[in-house]
């Protein structure tokens, strides 16, 4: 069952334009305004009208296999080859392959919007996406011509063959093979499991980036090699098969658009891949393409909190129960109860902050690709804060959709289930979140220079200064609340600094998913806080939303950096002298 | 996929000896200790034996439709044949009607039991408990005689018929009729919606308790009676069928076993039903058995936990991938990262807390029904407690456990995502825990005698205080913790009691979640106090288990209070002057 979708268009928009450097002059890499509300609008509607009335029966008729291969949903190609008609897979992709080279920043605020559409649809795309950029920024020219241009129009499709049975967060027991053929290409012969989208019947091609090992490769992480596998190969005008099978799909929770598939490559007869890159040095290669990967990611989980927070509002409004109290007491949906509106301003700020939180990281990203290394030390801060807290809302605020639809929330007819159960693979795909929180701790806080840091959490601090003088008490609440947030947040860094520099390792994992949890609760508020300063005086409904988001956000969820300040505390005492009596 | 399931019989029992009390003289109202083990033993041993291994299949095949009636999966009636075999039925009702008359703090630690081996299956036990309960504190001798031995038999079950389309959290719009039809019998016509085994294959009769309006009946919950209107009518030595049709069921996102029942009453013919205790005065009699159905769906959330823990800690062991760090660095499973051991700890000291949580409430409403008013005080507030706080830890377990699978926790395959999926609706139904949060702050903290709970709290830092003294610092550390979280729970409920004696109702309703959940957490550590002192000393793994769970609650669940705290404050300040940006 499909809704109303109103995709936040203005929110974004605004954000872009205010609190980033994205709107400018197009020498100096900035986009017009103009632009980037006719694409944001079109970008929406494609989501809108296109996407919303197609999820729900993609999720009732997901891709299947049929013995030879996946045949995906009813109206998935048709949607698709809209998709391509309207030019969105070269979206950010560069202008020489055909692509139309806009910044990351609106990527992302696109990305947002078409996975509230049907994040299992999507899903296909990112993987076009990152495919194209790691064969941009790591194959030889030859490569990039064959398989950039195909790619970047969305004729053709790509994957990230990674997975193996036995390695999924730890690439280092990948076991494919990779033989040399003689030529410049090699036969690549191995499983890889969890493949998104590695069959389907919507192009004629699908181009797999596969890890795998060479004859001579050492073993662990630093002995893999990246390859083009391409299900056929382009030679001599046509496409020849390449012995890529999909052996079967994987039946899931949610995302059921999505094939998930058992990959064969090199059974009866050789699958040829060329090498992408160097020698050995496949997982580097595969990192730049799931960096980006991880920023759409938070885009899904920003998505979903969007989605279940307006299928909840619409439901809340036209669901008469009970009397209500307050100012929405003669309101006669039970949006007129607090814990109603309580459940809808959460599902709401989270799904506001996440935003502004991805739209932040698409502008660092950018900026950094520009030379500048302030913003490359940011978006390396802010990739495992996104990812994870932006996937994290995105489940808590499916099942907060669910419990406001009470009964009905369970009812699959019903829809709002879809959210919940397509959103709950994001906090484990692309790096699970205790693999962000560990990346955050243990690599990002590590090795980005102090001064990086403190001038990030520095400007949180300003904002909740600039907040407290706000003329309005709610705002000026807020920005106490906030400085009070970033000052347990500067205690808590200072105690994981701690333990770094007496090389307390097992309290720094130990406290790793309540320390990113902390900085992510602090810099999504202080953005929020950042925008609601910027739309100081403006009374659109965006700008509203932006000061209610700030304000429920400090009233509530901020409250919980103060308890994780307790968590990081502990340090590896969470666990103590206890660990033994879990294996009993 | 089933795994192997150890019953917490220990644990369950240990506190049931030492901390409640159940155990002791039969004429006292006591239990003898071999006898509660045993049947704790032999509950578990259903659990295990039967239900686990056939909880799967009935997620994959569950209860379907045939057009005429509902068919149940394959094996739900031979396990369900079973049931009624060993006497399970009747464990807790009456001896007078065939029972076994055992008390509620043991029927509790069986309930949780089944209910990890299958939330669905043992679903329509419930309402054949619930439903006995209320004709024997609330119908005539005679609709005693005829209904209550084939009840507690098993021979047929029951339904709590309530909720309407237009009726469901708020049952004042009930629209179902109910006409005399000059015997002692009434015309029953409506339909009742959400009706869990309002139809089956498993007995010969089922009996619905049906919430219905007379035709003089004043409007609102005030006018609703309640009838006994079985599917078919006992008489004349044999059962006539008496038009009440299931119309269809719906399509859930888990608790497939159990068919959830769209019913017809007094559709090509009269419905015949009996009145049970007085016209008008059916929503209090309704509550006799709500009341002891929100302590079984906390049992629900407990056994949802236990089940996601025992799941991952297996897989967990199994799983390889990654170097770990710490005291369990050797291990090959991921169980060797600290990330992955703050998720185990995670859901097992919520099933612990939970446990001590329900068997609190069990004994109480035992203690209670002996006449001891002090106990009816702790049942009233500990019942909303139960409820809220073991059915949300039931989905964050649940979610904890898809997380620690990885990339397999979402293929339905591994069947760890069913106990999420399952859990889903138990914050939803027998009240919303929204609900529960209404009841314990608007009724509960208001109308419950200071001093009964001032005494609760104050029992709650006495363990906070002989925690303090222990020679084990881990154990003292909590003590001290414990302490802190019940000082600001006191601060909390003076708050509170500041917004009702000054009729701020909407802080009150504003922070009601809040309250509830911080009470919860507080009670939840105190009774994991309450049994590590008990088990001082000793060393069996149940004993041990006890100290693990109530450190690791205290060093990171607990901070959780805290922060609440603060939300609290805010009272109606929460929505503040916001709350007409909801509906822009």
């Amino acid at each position: 069952m499909s809704w109303n979708y109103t995709p936040p268009v203005e929110d974004a928009l605004f954000y872009l334009e205010h609190c980033t450097s994205l709107i400018g002059d197009e020498a100096e890499g900035g986009v017009d305004r103009d632009l980037a509300q006719a694409i944001l609008t079109e970008a929406g509607r494609y989501a809108s009208e296109i996407l919303v009335p197609l999820n729900g029966e993609l999720d009732q008729n997901g891709a299947r296999h049929d013995g030879s291969g996946v045949i995906t949903g009813p109206g998935h190609k048709a949607a698709f080859d809209k998709f391509i008609e309207d030019g969105w897979v070269g979206l950010n992709l560069p202008e020489k392959w055909g692509g139309q080279g806009l910044p990351s920043a609106l990527y992302s605020a696109a990305l947002e919007f078409w996975h509230t559409g049907s994040l299992g649809f999507v899903m296909g795309n990112l993987l076009t996406v990152g495919a194209a950029e790691t064969i941009e920024a790591h194959a030889s020219e030859e490569l990039q011509q064959t398989y950039l241009p195909p790619l970047v129009s969305g004729q053709w499709t790509a994957t990230m063959a990674l997975t193996e049975p036995a390695s999924g967060s730890d690439l280092g027991g990948v076991k494919t093979k990779a033989v040399p053929l003689g030529d410049e290409s090699y036969a690549v012969s191995g499983t890889k499991i969890f493949i998104s989208y590695g069959d389907h019947d919507l192009a004629e091609n699908i181009v797999h980036l596969v890890l795998a090992r060479l004859p001579d490769a050492p073993d662990g992480s630093r002995g893999l090699s990246l390859f083009v596998v391409p299900k056929n190969v382009p030679e001599n005008g046509g496409l020849t098969p390449n012995n890529v099978k999909c052996v079967g799909i994987e039946e899931k929770v949610g995302l059921h658009a999505s094939p998930t598939c058992v990959m064969q490559f090199g059974e009866g007869g050789d699958s040829r891949g060329w090498l992408i890159g160097q020698p050995h040095k496949g997982l580097m290669a595969m990192f730049t393409m799931m960096n980006n990967a991880r920023m759409a990611v938070a885009t899904q989980g920003v998505g979903a909190s969007e989605w279940a927070f307006q299928k909840s509002l619409e439901f809340a409004k036209e669901r008469k129960q009970g009397k209500g109290s307050g100012p929405l007491a003669h309101e006669p949906g039970i949006i007129a109860h607090p814990d109603v509106q309580n459940m809808l301003l959460t599902m709401r700020a989270l799904a506001s902050a996440g935003r502004c939180i991805t739209l932040e990281l698409g502008d660092a990203i950018d900026q950094a690709r520009a030379g500048n290394a302030s913003a490359q030390a940011k978006a390396d801060l802010l990739t495992p804060v996104a990812k994870a807290f932006c996937t994290d809302s995105g489940i808590q605020s499916g099942s907060l959709g669910i419990q406001i639809h009470g009964g009905m929330g369970v009812v699959e007819e019903t829809g709002i289930s879809q959210v919940w159960r397509d959103a709950r693979v994001t906090t484990i795909y692309e790096g699970t979140n205790g693999i962000q929180a560990l990346d955050f701790v243990g690599r990002k806080l590590a090795i980005i220079p102090d001064e990086e840091i403190i001038g990030l959490v520095r400007s949180f601090s300003d904002v909740a200064k600039d907040l407290s003088q706000s003329d309005t008490e709610v705002v000026a609440r807020a920005g106490r609340q906030l400085t009070d947030a970033v000052a347990a947040l500067e205690r808590s860094q200072i105690k994981i600094a701690e333990y770094r520099l007496s090389n307390r390792g097992l309290a720094s994992q130990s406290i790793a998913t309540a320390a990113l949890r902390q900085f992510s609760l602090v810099a999504g508020c202080a953005y929020l806080g950042k925008v609601t300063l910027a739309a100081k005086g403006q009374t659109a409904p965006h700008h509203r939303r932006f000061r209610t988001d700030l304000c429920f956000f400090a009233n509530t969820l901020l409250s919980e950096v103060f308890a994780l300040e307790q968590v990081i505390a502990c340090g590896e005492g969470i666990l103590g002298d206890l660990h033994e009596e879990l294996l009993l």
